[in-house]
């Protein structure tokens, strides 16, 4: 049977990316409390294609995944495990550079803050990760988005009573040096915040974050700002990347903001 | 060359609808005001097919929006125009029964409360008509979603100060027996709400808006009685299904309300 | 502190509907081989409300989903246990009407046709269901979304070789009065495309599946009527809605066409 | 009133960008051939934010985009008049930088090969600058998205008749420093997939497009290689980035790559 994709020949250029996209498939990843939850993501995988390649072993990738799953195994430690994977499309591709993109919902119990009534959060992540075994560059983004309540400084000050308040959706990018649990990125932005999300709210927690709210007026400039100062001021942090995008209440439109540091 | 669409036999089951969608097409619509307005629709277009046909001619569907668009055709009367859309697709795929869908935006100019600077305010309309031509029915839905603030009620009795509030989507259908416009339901909705949306908002508009919507709280079943008594109340209106959907500034989640009412 | 929400008057008008919707959650369901996985649903849950009632107790719907999940509750009956779930809301929201709906992936290990090699496909599923207490009415509608390869018989006959293809999507939506499983409508679908669509083939699969494409080639009217003759043949379904959907590898919009039977 | 967003301190961080995104608008725009088409656009702007200010003004940012409506703006020069916008935007928000992006829908006529008969083709288009007024930095990058035809070279060279085609969606991004347009681009892909794409097409050009897809085959490395090469050659072209997306017809997931040069 003709094997077309291993004809070697002058193809002009080298492709940087070149594998498959939108996977759907389970992910396992272990919390910070040291369970393991089985969600969902949405996979890309690729691997970088030398000129004188016609094409690659697409076919190789989804069976990456496969033998993930037969295996049961699950992410503990989100970079060397990234590079593990990495690792093994280079190898089972042949190809210098591969690169992985996994987007997945995580979930974390949550307490309504005053009734303490228990509830799930849904947020959204992502780990981007690309090895060259050559040079043994490897870079590992994580990302996380956090829902928020925000709530107008300028409004506040205005009005004889109340401020337009909304639901604000935090991004955070970083890449980092030393252990790092997508569970203490969603800390610091919650606390910076007007007021934190809750999935299940009793009446007398609705007094307790709206009070709060209206306490903690955050501009998209604020949210930003703060978060910043956090992730500035953690050593572990190499770089980070916030934006912050907020339904406003008062306009069929958005609020965004964008900090990027590289420390 | 071969007709295999055009083939008779026993199919065995009648097709209710068969045809295209996704098509993406500009689309001309006069407003309130006697100007037409150019805009982007999304089409769908289809005919039943009787048990005895093997496939109906596919192609002439885009090519009757073609025409319309050299014809610089455009919507002046929704049911008539649908009406005359539908019999076309009738005529020339030689069936008894046509359907149309066309989702739009729609544009108006709208003013700022106190400042007066004025914007365009988005709104997504959808026009879905139905014909059969032996039995002479033929019915059409008006949709339109109009954007709203919406402040918590709950949250304002039980709170010191302030109350959460966000942005809600109110989407309403009609069948109605004389002349409405677009511009009509989105005033019925409007008026509705704890306070209305704007394009551009100067800070004295701000103090405006929030304390509006601070004076008029509204819970997302209030959204939806409020609007059905105005709906219930023009006598054009036939029938109604009125559906709110609310950003919760406080959760992660959205809270929704519909009522459907046939006169 | 004030409970607006339980306020007694004369509100106008019966809401047929209000709940919460775009719930993420994770969501255990028992698969026909007896396996119970885990995977995430976007809930809505919602009851009526009297008119003399100015509102629900909104925060007593997530607080269902999260009793089941301390639970560890997994749905194996699809309908007794979507009415299960519906009572308790009525139940706990003290209303006659409840309605549930439950949208989720579904995954199922799939083999290559020669190389036999598994992989996961991806399935996308609902659970919609209604109670009305009083009248004890209940209803259950099952859709499963399938993915399939379809060829064209007109782009076939015509050419002197090969025929465009692509893929398509059939949802399948059944009432029924005894045991199906989202398994058995998977096979009704994938046995009557042009080919099924497989996670990972190699080259001995993937010349199997271009050739069967060939060999099989199916207009969208066809596709529906196919589908509709299993489902209409077997007894447990009493009522059927069928749609497919073909993103045409020569158009940039797709063709789809419907058929719905109430036996 | 109280101003707050101009109070000034020391707030810590410089934001990189701050302003308004998911602006729905119309958006007029000059075609090759002279004339000006009305579209839709989603707009974003922001400009940057020094550590000493705590806000910016915005809500002249929807006012710089209603009054270009007022005025009947329309773009001709792609650079030179999103270079005027963001000059605008610096001056009305008293920024040094400020960034614009601009998506919308783009039509053009196009005939079917053989019958000649006419349709719209629809593409979506993107325009993103960016601007330091300082240090007199421009940036601009034209991005549009081209579907396409691809059929699979090996499923052609293994399988006795018959190849696995599907839709294709070819992205190309671009900076460039001589007159370049949307046009152009279009043509530079479409000429390299193993098919155009029609809106319409009758059964002679049926059978024209399933010959010549299959023909000249293609699999997802050629198409980035083939349209690399053009834009390689094109003097005009600074930096480009390629990227295709095909729907496989025998996966429900897809095959991509990429490719990126700074000549």
């Amino acid at each position: 049977m003709e094997d077309i994709q291993n004809k070697k020949g002058d193809f002009d250029f080298k492709i940087d990316k070149v594998g498959v996209e939108n996977i759907q498939h389970p992910f396992y990843i272990k919390k910070k409390d040291g369970n393991v939850i089985e969600t969902i993501a949405t996979y890309s995988m690729a691997v970088s294609l030398e000129k004188y390649f016609k094409g690659i072993n697409m076919s190789r990738l989804p069976i990456i995944l496969s033998e993930l799953y037969t295996d049961k195994w699950y992410m503990k430690d989100y970079k060397n495990d990234t590079k593990f994977i990495l690792n093994r499309i280079c190898n089972k591709l042949e190809s210098q550079d591969s690169c992985l993109n996994i987007n997945f919902k995580y979930f974390l119990p949550k307490n309504a803050p005053v009734s303490q009534i228990q509830g799930l959060m849904p947020y959204e992540c992502n780990i981007e990760g690309t090895l060259n075994k050559e040079k043994n560059n490897f870079d590992m983004i994580l990302t996380v988005e956090i829902p928020i309540t925000t709530l107008c400084p300028c409004s506040k000050a205005i009005s004889e009573y109340s401020a337009h308040n909304q639901r604000g959706y935090v991004v955070v990018s970083i890449r980092y040096n030393d252990e790092i649990y997508i569970e203490d990125l969603i800390s610091m932005v919650e606390e910076n915040g007007s007021c934190e999300l809750y999935p299940i709210l009793k009446r007398v927690d609705e007094k307790y974050v709206t009070e709060k709210a209206y306490e903690n007026p955050r501009f998209v400039e604020d949210i930003v700002r703060l978060v910043a100062k956090k992730l500035y001021e953690d050593d572990k942090i190499t770089w980070f990347k916030i934006s912050s995008h907020h339904q406003e209440s008062i306009h069929p439109h958005d609020a965004y903001a964008v900090i990027e540091i590289t420390k």
